[in-house]
């Protein structure tokens, strides 16, 4: 069955706490190449049959309203999975 | 400055609670056509300086040892992004 990879990422302009803390961590290991980490959300949804146009339409009504959270995340990719 | 980016996902065996909630809710919203979600993460990691082949080895270890728990996630990418 087709799935659809929804991506979800802290705003730009957020600090993303998390992805601090994570950088941080590699850098203390030694990881002076990493300046940054941001950490979003990956959501692969399942669909029985066709994915039509009028379905990824709403998918992307579904990401906005029910899959993130517009204050905070920006939804950044919608596609079909290969 | 070049990223990349890490993608973690449960494992296929296991449930993700938190997908079937999702699928489940969204189901109840009309869509029929949505069978499953899981619901993993997205890493992006920020790169002072070139991304080198033993920078890639050496992030594809911290994906395996911090970004991820093994026991109920798998490390599904790693790619430079465009």
């Amino acid at each position: 069955m087709p799935k659809v990879i929804v991506e979800v990422m802290p705003k730009e302009v957020l600090l993303d706490p998390a992805g601090k803390a994570t950088a941080r961590a590699l850098q203390r290991f030694g990881d002076g190449e990493i300046t940054d980490v941001r950490i979003g959300k990956r959501f692969e949804i399942t669909i029985d049959g066709e994915v039509t146009p009028k379905l990824l339409e709403h998918i992307n009504e579904v990401a906005k309203d029910v899959l993130s959270n517009d204050v905070i995340e920006d939804v950044i990719s919608i596609r079909v999975a290969d």
